[in-house]
Protein backbone atom coordinates (compact mmCIF):
# COMPACT_ATOMS: atom_id res chain seq x y z
CA UNK A 1 0.00 0.00 0.00
CA UNK A 2 2.27 2.74 -0.94
CA UNK A 3 -0.45 5.30 -1.81
CA UNK A 4 -1.03 5.15 2.33
CA UNK A 5 2.56 5.37 3.07
CA UNK A 6 2.57 8.79 1.33
CA UNK A 7 0.16 10.01 4.16
CA UNK A 8 1.74 12.68 6.54
CA UNK A 9 0.80 10.87 9.84
CA UNK A 10 -0.57 12.53 12.92
CA UNK A 11 -0.08 10.73 16.37
CA UNK A 12 -0.92 7.67 16.37
CA UNK A 13 -0.56 7.10 12.84
CA UNK A 14 -3.24 8.25 11.11
CA UNK A 15 -2.78 10.78 7.99
CA UNK A 16 -3.59 14.22 9.57
CA UNK A 17 -6.63 16.70 8.46
CA UNK A 18 -4.80 18.41 6.00
CA UNK A 19 -2.85 15.87 4.71
CA UNK A 20 -6.39 13.47 4.04
CA UNK A 21 -7.82 17.00 2.16
CA UNK A 22 -5.05 17.23 0.23
CA UNK A 23 -5.62 14.30 -0.62
CA UNK A 24 -8.86 14.55 -1.80
CA UNK A 25 -8.36 17.26 -3.72
CA UNK A 26 -6.24 15.11 -6.03
CA UNK A 27 -8.24 12.81 -6.21
CA UNK A 28 -10.68 15.01 -7.36
CA UNK A 29 -9.02 16.98 -9.82
CA UNK A 30 -7.47 13.49 -11.28
CA UNK A 31 -10.97 12.33 -11.72
CA UNK A 32 -12.41 15.23 -13.13
CA UNK A 33 -8.70 15.07 -15.51
CA UNK A 34 -10.05 11.86 -16.82
CA UNK A 35 -13.67 11.77 -17.44
CA UNK A 36 -13.22 14.86 -19.46
CA UNK A 37 -10.24 13.42 -21.38
CA UNK A 38 -11.71 9.65 -21.89
CA UNK A 39 -15.61 9.87 -21.03
CA UNK A 40 -17.67 8.55 -18.30
CA UNK A 41 -17.51 5.23 -18.99
CA UNK A 42 -13.70 4.68 -19.95
CA UNK A 43 -12.18 5.67 -16.84
CA UNK A 44 -12.39 2.94 -13.90
CA UNK A 45 -12.31 4.07 -9.95
CA UNK A 46 -9.08 1.77 -10.03
CA UNK A 47 -7.46 3.60 -12.48
CA UNK A 48 -8.24 7.18 -10.93
CA UNK A 49 -6.89 5.41 -7.76
CA UNK A 50 -3.67 4.70 -9.56
CA UNK A 51 -3.29 8.46 -10.94
CA UNK A 52 -4.17 9.85 -7.89
CA UNK A 53 -2.02 8.15 -5.87
CA UNK A 54 -4.84 7.12 -3.47
CA UNK A 55 -6.15 4.13 -1.91
CA UNK A 56 -9.28 2.44 -3.76
CA UNK A 57 -10.89 2.28 -0.07
CA UNK A 58 -9.76 6.31 0.22
CA UNK A 59 -12.00 6.59 -2.40
CA UNK A 60 -14.94 4.49 -1.26
CA UNK A 61 -15.09 5.36 2.20
CA UNK A 62 -16.07 8.61 0.96
CA UNK A 63 -17.95 8.14 -2.75
CA UNK A 64 -20.75 5.16 -3.36
CA UNK A 65 -20.02 4.93 -6.93
CA UNK A 66 -17.89 6.25 -9.97
CA UNK A 67 -21.11 8.22 -10.30
CA UNK A 68 -20.91 9.71 -6.87
CA UNK A 69 -17.18 10.61 -7.31
CA UNK A 70 -17.75 12.26 -10.88
CA UNK A 71 -20.24 14.02 -9.27
CA UNK A 72 -17.97 15.07 -6.04
CA UNK A 73 -15.31 16.26 -9.04
CA UNK A 74 -17.57 18.32 -10.92
CA UNK A 75 -18.52 19.97 -7.80
CA UNK A 76 -15.55 20.74 -6.71
CA UNK A 77 -14.12 22.14 -10.40
CA UNK A 78 -16.94 23.84 -11.40
CA UNK A 79 -19.78 24.81 -9.36
CA UNK A 80 -17.48 26.01 -6.42
CA UNK A 81 -15.68 28.00 -8.95
CA UNK A 82 -18.71 29.50 -10.66
CA UNK A 83 -20.29 30.83 -6.56
CA UNK A 84 -16.61 32.31 -5.92
CA UNK A 85 -17.16 34.13 -9.68
CA UNK A 86 -20.84 35.04 -9.14
CA UNK A 87 -20.23 35.96 -5.43
CA UNK A 88 -18.16 39.31 -6.37
CA UNK A 89 -20.62 41.12 -8.09
CA UNK A 90 -21.56 44.12 -7.31
CA UNK A 91 -24.85 45.43 -9.05
CA UNK A 92 -24.00 47.90 -11.76
CA UNK A 93 -24.83 51.60 -10.62
CA UNK A 94 -25.80 52.39 -14.09
CA UNK A 95 -28.89 51.07 -13.87
CA UNK A 96 -30.41 47.30 -14.43
CA UNK A 97 -30.29 47.44 -18.11
CA UNK A 98 -26.41 48.09 -17.84
CA UNK A 99 -25.90 45.66 -14.58
CA UNK A 100 -27.82 42.75 -16.20
CA UNK A 101 -25.29 42.94 -19.22
CA UNK A 102 -22.61 42.99 -17.16
CA UNK A 103 -23.87 39.88 -15.16
CA UNK A 104 -24.47 38.33 -18.51
CA UNK A 105 -21.46 38.80 -19.95
CA UNK A 106 -20.07 37.03 -16.55
CA UNK A 107 -22.53 34.31 -17.12
CA UNK A 108 -21.16 33.63 -20.91
CA UNK A 109 -17.56 34.09 -19.72
CA UNK A 110 -18.49 31.28 -17.50
CA UNK A 111 -20.52 28.88 -19.33
CA UNK A 112 -18.11 28.64 -22.88
CA UNK A 113 -14.59 28.14 -21.29
CA UNK A 114 -13.85 25.20 -22.92
CA UNK A 115 -13.60 23.32 -19.38
CA UNK A 116 -17.57 23.71 -18.90
CA UNK A 117 -18.71 23.22 -22.42
CA UNK A 118 -16.34 19.56 -22.45
CA UNK A 119 -18.27 18.93 -19.46
CA UNK A 120 -22.08 19.44 -20.53
CA UNK A 121 -20.75 17.47 -23.38
CA UNK A 122 -19.75 14.35 -21.43
CA UNK A 123 -22.88 15.12 -19.29
CA UNK A 124 -25.18 15.25 -22.54
CA UNK A 125 -23.05 11.78 -24.64
CA UNK A 126 -23.11 9.98 -21.33
CA UNK A 127 -26.85 10.38 -20.43
CA UNK A 128 -28.42 7.19 -22.40
CA UNK A 129 -26.00 4.96 -21.12
CA UNK A 130 -25.90 6.34 -17.50
CA UNK A 131 -29.07 7.85 -17.06
CA UNK A 132 -28.82 8.79 -13.17
CA UNK A 133 -25.55 10.50 -13.17
CA UNK A 134 -26.75 14.00 -14.80
CA UNK A 135 -30.16 13.40 -13.25
CA UNK A 136 -28.42 13.44 -9.89
CA UNK A 137 -26.10 16.13 -10.17
CA UNK A 138 -29.19 18.35 -11.57
CA UNK A 139 -30.88 17.76 -8.76
CA UNK A 140 -28.33 18.38 -6.00
CA UNK A 141 -27.17 21.70 -8.13
CA UNK A 142 -29.76 23.48 -9.88
CA UNK A 143 -30.81 25.87 -6.88
CA UNK A 144 -27.35 26.27 -5.87
CA UNK A 145 -26.37 27.60 -9.43
CA UNK A 146 -29.90 29.73 -10.10
CA UNK A 147 -29.95 30.90 -6.58
CA UNK A 148 -26.85 33.15 -7.89
CA UNK A 149 -28.51 34.39 -10.37
CA UNK A 150 -31.42 34.73 -8.18
CA UNK A 151 -29.65 37.39 -6.22
CA UNK A 152 -28.81 39.62 -8.90
CA UNK A 153 -32.07 40.02 -10.10
CA UNK A 154 -33.71 40.32 -6.78
CA UNK A 155 -31.51 43.18 -6.39
CA UNK A 156 -33.32 45.02 -9.12
CA UNK A 157 -36.75 43.69 -7.99
CA UNK A 158 -36.34 45.14 -4.53
CA UNK A 159 -35.22 48.75 -6.70
CA UNK A 160 -38.35 48.20 -8.28
CA UNK A 161 -36.74 48.02 -11.77
CA UNK A 162 -37.97 44.93 -12.91
CA UNK A 163 -40.72 42.53 -11.72
CA UNK A 164 -40.67 38.75 -10.27
CA UNK A 165 -43.27 36.65 -10.22
CA UNK A 166 -42.65 33.12 -10.52
CA UNK A 167 -38.80 33.98 -9.03
CA UNK A 168 -37.51 30.48 -9.95
CA UNK A 169 -38.80 30.37 -13.95
CA UNK A 170 -37.49 33.68 -14.03
CA UNK A 171 -34.22 33.24 -13.03
CA UNK A 172 -34.18 30.25 -15.49
CA UNK A 173 -35.59 32.27 -17.61
CA UNK A 174 -32.98 34.89 -17.34
CA UNK A 175 -30.55 32.08 -17.65
CA UNK A 176 -31.25 30.37 -20.33
CA UNK A 177 -32.38 33.49 -22.69
CA UNK A 178 -27.96 34.99 -21.91
CA UNK A 179 -26.11 31.79 -22.94
CA UNK A 180 -28.76 29.32 -24.41
CA UNK A 181 -27.61 30.09 -28.06
CA UNK A 182 -24.04 30.90 -27.24
CA UNK A 183 -23.55 26.99 -25.37
CA UNK A 184 -25.71 25.71 -27.54
CA UNK A 185 -22.92 26.62 -30.51
CA UNK A 186 -20.53 25.91 -28.32
CA UNK A 187 -21.53 22.31 -27.77
CA UNK A 188 -21.66 22.23 -31.71
CA UNK A 189 -18.33 23.51 -31.71
CA UNK A 190 -18.73 26.61 -32.38
CA UNK A 191 -18.70 29.99 -31.47
CA UNK A 192 -20.17 33.52 -33.12
CA UNK A 193 -17.40 36.54 -33.33
CA UNK A 194 -17.26 38.81 -30.17
CA UNK A 195 -19.44 41.69 -32.01
CA UNK A 196 -22.29 39.19 -32.86
CA UNK A 197 -22.24 37.34 -29.14
CA UNK A 198 -22.08 40.99 -27.91
CA UNK A 199 -25.23 42.11 -30.17
CA UNK A 200 -27.35 38.91 -29.00
CA UNK A 201 -26.45 39.26 -25.32
CA UNK A 202 -27.71 43.22 -25.11
CA UNK A 203 -30.92 42.10 -27.23
CA UNK A 204 -31.31 39.46 -24.66
CA UNK A 205 -30.78 41.81 -21.67
CA UNK A 206 -33.69 44.62 -23.41
CA UNK A 207 -35.90 42.13 -24.28
CA UNK A 208 -35.66 40.69 -20.28
CA UNK A 209 -35.58 43.78 -18.98
CA UNK A 210 -39.14 44.97 -21.16
CA UNK A 211 -40.49 41.50 -20.14
CA UNK A 212 -40.61 42.03 -16.71
CA UNK A 213 -40.91 45.71 -16.03
CA UNK A 214 -43.40 46.46 -13.20
CA UNK A 215 -46.95 46.55 -14.44
CA UNK A 216 -46.53 50.99 -13.46
CA UNK A 217 -44.51 51.58 -15.59
CA UNK A 218 -46.14 50.18 -18.74
CA UNK A 219 -48.93 51.56 -20.66
CA UNK B 1 -23.38 -5.77 -57.56
CA UNK B 2 -26.82 -7.47 -56.89
CA UNK B 3 -28.10 -3.93 -55.59
CA UNK B 4 -27.61 -2.64 -58.90
CA UNK B 5 -29.61 -5.48 -60.28
CA UNK B 6 -32.88 -5.22 -58.00
CA UNK B 7 -33.35 -1.69 -59.54
CA UNK B 8 -36.73 -1.21 -62.28
CA UNK B 9 -35.24 -0.59 -65.14
CA UNK B 10 -36.26 1.99 -67.54
CA UNK B 11 -35.75 1.92 -71.41
CA UNK B 12 -31.86 1.69 -72.02
CA UNK B 13 -31.74 -0.74 -68.91
CA UNK B 14 -30.90 2.31 -66.49
CA UNK B 15 -32.80 2.56 -63.32
CA UNK B 16 -36.60 4.77 -63.85
CA UNK B 17 -36.14 7.89 -62.32
CA UNK B 18 -39.03 6.83 -59.35
CA UNK B 19 -37.09 3.48 -58.41
CA UNK B 20 -33.56 6.34 -57.92
CA UNK B 21 -36.04 8.36 -55.78
CA UNK B 22 -37.39 5.65 -53.61
CA UNK B 23 -33.32 4.29 -53.23
CA UNK B 24 -32.01 7.23 -52.62
CA UNK B 25 -35.31 7.88 -49.71
CA UNK B 26 -34.20 4.50 -48.64
CA UNK B 27 -30.80 4.75 -48.36
CA UNK B 28 -31.16 8.00 -46.26
CA UNK B 29 -32.91 6.95 -44.13
CA UNK B 30 -31.21 3.86 -43.18
CA UNK B 31 -28.29 5.92 -43.30
CA UNK B 32 -30.24 8.06 -40.25
CA UNK B 33 -31.40 4.87 -38.58
CA UNK B 34 -27.51 3.64 -38.46
CA UNK B 35 -25.91 7.16 -37.07
CA UNK B 36 -28.50 7.87 -34.94
CA UNK B 37 -28.01 3.37 -33.54
CA UNK B 38 -24.69 3.93 -33.11
CA UNK B 39 -22.66 7.41 -33.42
CA UNK B 40 -20.98 9.10 -36.79
CA UNK B 41 -18.17 7.49 -36.57
CA UNK B 42 -18.87 3.66 -35.72
CA UNK B 43 -21.26 3.73 -38.82
CA UNK B 44 -19.02 3.14 -42.39
CA UNK B 45 -20.55 3.88 -45.81
CA UNK B 46 -19.81 0.74 -46.63
CA UNK B 47 -22.22 -0.74 -44.27
CA UNK B 48 -24.90 1.79 -45.34
CA UNK B 49 -25.12 0.93 -48.29
CA UNK B 50 -25.19 -2.79 -47.76
CA UNK B 51 -27.94 -2.37 -45.81
CA UNK B 52 -29.81 -0.03 -47.56
CA UNK B 53 -29.08 -2.08 -50.65
CA UNK B 54 -27.66 0.25 -52.88
CA UNK B 55 -23.77 0.24 -54.17
CA UNK B 56 -21.40 2.26 -52.90
CA UNK B 57 -20.89 4.24 -56.39
CA UNK B 58 -24.75 5.32 -55.80
CA UNK B 59 -24.01 7.11 -52.81
CA UNK B 60 -20.63 8.56 -54.21
CA UNK B 61 -22.02 9.78 -57.16
CA UNK B 62 -24.76 12.25 -54.49
CA UNK B 63 -22.77 12.91 -51.82
CA UNK B 64 -18.83 13.58 -51.31
CA UNK B 65 -18.09 11.85 -48.23
CA UNK B 66 -19.95 10.06 -45.14
CA UNK B 67 -20.55 13.82 -43.92
CA UNK B 68 -22.66 14.80 -46.97
CA UNK B 69 -24.41 11.76 -46.68
CA UNK B 70 -24.86 12.39 -43.06
CA UNK B 71 -26.08 15.82 -43.39
CA UNK B 72 -28.30 14.69 -46.49
CA UNK B 73 -29.93 12.28 -43.92
CA UNK B 74 -30.62 15.00 -41.25
CA UNK B 75 -32.38 16.99 -43.68
CA UNK B 76 -34.70 14.61 -45.31
CA UNK B 77 -35.75 13.05 -41.56
CA UNK B 78 -35.98 15.97 -39.65
CA UNK B 79 -35.96 19.81 -41.62
CA UNK B 80 -38.39 18.39 -43.95
CA UNK B 81 -40.51 17.15 -41.21
CA UNK B 82 -39.58 20.29 -39.43
CA UNK B 83 -41.08 22.27 -42.53
CA UNK B 84 -44.00 20.31 -42.78
CA UNK B 85 -45.02 20.49 -39.37
CA UNK B 86 -45.01 24.34 -39.49
CA UNK B 87 -45.88 25.61 -42.35
CA UNK B 88 -49.35 24.64 -41.73
CA UNK B 89 -49.34 26.88 -38.27
CA UNK B 90 -52.58 29.26 -38.48
CA UNK B 91 -51.78 32.73 -36.27
CA UNK B 92 -54.52 32.74 -33.31
CA UNK B 93 -57.49 35.09 -33.74
CA UNK B 94 -56.90 35.37 -30.20
CA UNK B 95 -53.79 37.72 -30.48
CA UNK B 96 -50.41 37.57 -30.07
CA UNK B 97 -50.05 35.94 -26.68
CA UNK B 98 -52.09 33.10 -27.55
CA UNK B 99 -50.75 32.26 -30.98
CA UNK B 100 -47.30 32.17 -30.10
CA UNK B 101 -48.30 30.02 -26.67
CA UNK B 102 -49.85 27.36 -29.26
CA UNK B 103 -46.64 28.13 -31.97
CA UNK B 104 -44.19 27.44 -29.20
CA UNK B 105 -46.51 24.26 -28.21
CA UNK B 106 -45.73 22.97 -31.42
CA UNK B 107 -41.94 23.87 -31.23
CA UNK B 108 -41.47 22.27 -27.87
CA UNK B 109 -43.57 18.97 -29.35
CA UNK B 110 -40.89 18.55 -32.36
CA UNK B 111 -37.68 19.44 -30.42
CA UNK B 112 -38.86 16.73 -27.44
CA UNK B 113 -39.45 14.05 -30.18
CA UNK B 114 -37.06 11.25 -28.78
CA UNK B 115 -35.37 10.99 -32.55
CA UNK B 116 -34.92 14.91 -32.54
CA UNK B 117 -33.09 14.60 -29.22
CA UNK B 118 -30.83 11.85 -30.50
CA UNK B 119 -29.93 13.48 -33.23
CA UNK B 120 -29.05 16.94 -31.37
CA UNK B 121 -27.01 14.47 -29.14
CA UNK B 122 -25.23 12.91 -32.23
CA UNK B 123 -24.09 15.91 -33.00
CA UNK B 124 -22.49 16.97 -29.51
CA UNK B 125 -21.11 13.93 -28.93
CA UNK B 126 -18.93 13.95 -32.12
CA UNK B 127 -18.29 17.95 -32.60
CA UNK B 128 -14.99 17.02 -30.78
CA UNK B 129 -13.96 14.19 -33.21
CA UNK B 130 -16.34 15.61 -36.48
CA UNK B 131 -15.69 19.73 -35.97
CA UNK B 132 -16.90 19.95 -40.07
CA UNK B 133 -20.21 18.08 -39.29
CA UNK B 134 -21.93 20.06 -36.91
CA UNK B 135 -20.87 23.31 -38.69
CA UNK B 136 -22.02 22.77 -42.29
CA UNK B 137 -25.39 21.82 -40.73
CA UNK B 138 -25.38 24.53 -39.10
CA UNK B 139 -24.42 27.01 -41.95
CA UNK B 140 -27.01 25.10 -44.44
CA UNK B 141 -29.94 24.51 -42.15
CA UNK B 142 -29.97 27.25 -39.70
CA UNK B 143 -31.59 30.28 -41.67
CA UNK B 144 -34.05 27.49 -42.92
CA UNK B 145 -35.39 26.67 -39.66
CA UNK B 146 -35.40 30.17 -38.32
CA UNK B 147 -37.07 31.65 -41.25
CA UNK B 148 -39.94 29.35 -40.06
CA UNK B 149 -40.14 31.21 -36.59
CA UNK B 150 -39.59 34.39 -38.47
CA UNK B 151 -42.91 33.80 -40.21
CA UNK B 152 -45.33 33.39 -37.07
CA UNK B 153 -43.34 36.30 -35.91
CA UNK B 154 -43.52 38.31 -39.30
CA UNK B 155 -47.36 38.15 -38.69
CA UNK B 156 -47.85 39.27 -35.42
CA UNK B 157 -45.25 42.50 -36.03
CA UNK B 158 -47.13 43.14 -39.25
CA UNK B 159 -50.28 43.37 -36.67
CA UNK B 160 -48.99 46.37 -34.62
CA UNK B 161 -48.81 42.88 -31.89
CA UNK B 162 -44.53 43.32 -31.66
CA UNK B 163 -41.98 44.90 -32.76
CA UNK B 164 -39.38 43.35 -34.51
CA UNK B 165 -35.82 45.18 -34.67
CA UNK B 166 -33.13 43.23 -35.55
CA UNK B 167 -35.67 40.59 -36.93
CA UNK B 168 -32.79 37.32 -37.07
CA UNK B 169 -31.60 37.88 -33.61
CA UNK B 170 -35.48 37.93 -32.12
CA UNK B 171 -36.17 34.82 -34.04
CA UNK B 172 -33.57 33.04 -32.01
CA UNK B 173 -34.32 34.20 -28.93
CA UNK B 174 -37.67 33.52 -29.54
CA UNK B 175 -36.54 29.84 -29.88
CA UNK B 176 -34.02 29.56 -27.32
CA UNK B 177 -36.53 31.42 -24.59
CA UNK B 178 -39.45 28.51 -25.97
CA UNK B 179 -37.12 25.42 -25.89
CA UNK B 180 -34.00 26.12 -24.76
CA UNK B 181 -34.51 24.51 -20.86
CA UNK B 182 -36.56 21.73 -22.09
CA UNK B 183 -34.29 20.96 -24.59
CA UNK B 184 -31.21 21.03 -22.34
CA UNK B 185 -32.77 18.80 -19.53
CA UNK B 186 -34.15 16.25 -22.54
CA UNK B 187 -30.24 16.17 -23.46
CA UNK B 188 -29.58 15.42 -19.91
CA UNK B 189 -32.07 12.59 -19.94
CA UNK B 190 -35.13 14.29 -18.19
CA UNK B 191 -38.12 15.66 -18.75
CA UNK B 192 -40.04 17.92 -16.50
CA UNK B 193 -43.61 17.06 -16.02
CA UNK B 194 -46.17 18.60 -18.65
CA UNK B 195 -47.41 21.01 -16.25
CA UNK B 196 -44.08 22.42 -14.95
CA UNK B 197 -43.49 22.60 -18.93
CA UNK B 198 -46.95 24.12 -19.40
CA UNK B 199 -46.00 27.05 -16.71
CA UNK B 200 -42.35 27.63 -18.36
CA UNK B 201 -44.07 28.01 -21.78
CA UNK B 202 -46.73 30.71 -20.67
CA UNK B 203 -43.62 32.53 -19.12
CA UNK B 204 -41.49 32.40 -22.15
CA UNK B 205 -44.49 33.80 -24.05
CA UNK B 206 -45.55 36.83 -21.73
CA UNK B 207 -41.54 37.91 -21.40
CA UNK B 208 -41.20 37.94 -24.67
CA UNK B 209 -44.20 39.77 -25.86
CA UNK B 210 -43.78 42.33 -23.32
CA UNK B 211 -40.34 42.45 -23.97
CA UNK B 212 -40.70 43.27 -27.53
CA UNK B 213 -44.11 45.33 -27.52
CA UNK B 214 -44.07 48.37 -29.65
CA UNK B 215 -42.55 51.56 -27.79
CA UNK B 216 -46.07 53.32 -28.43
CA UNK B 217 -47.73 50.67 -26.19
CA UNK B 218 -44.93 51.11 -23.16
CA UNK B 219 -45.41 53.96 -20.85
Amino acid sequence: MTEIAEFKRGPGGRPTREEAERRLGTLLATAMRLFLERGFEAVSVEEIAKQAGVAKRFIYARYGDKAELFIAAVEQSFVGRLEDTLHGIEPSRHGVERGLYEFGQKLIAMAMQPEAIALHRLFVSSAPQFPEVAKRFVERNRERAFALVGHVLRFYADRGDIELRQPQLMMEQFFISVIGIPQRLALLGMRESAEDEDQRLRLAIRLFVNGCRPSGNKA
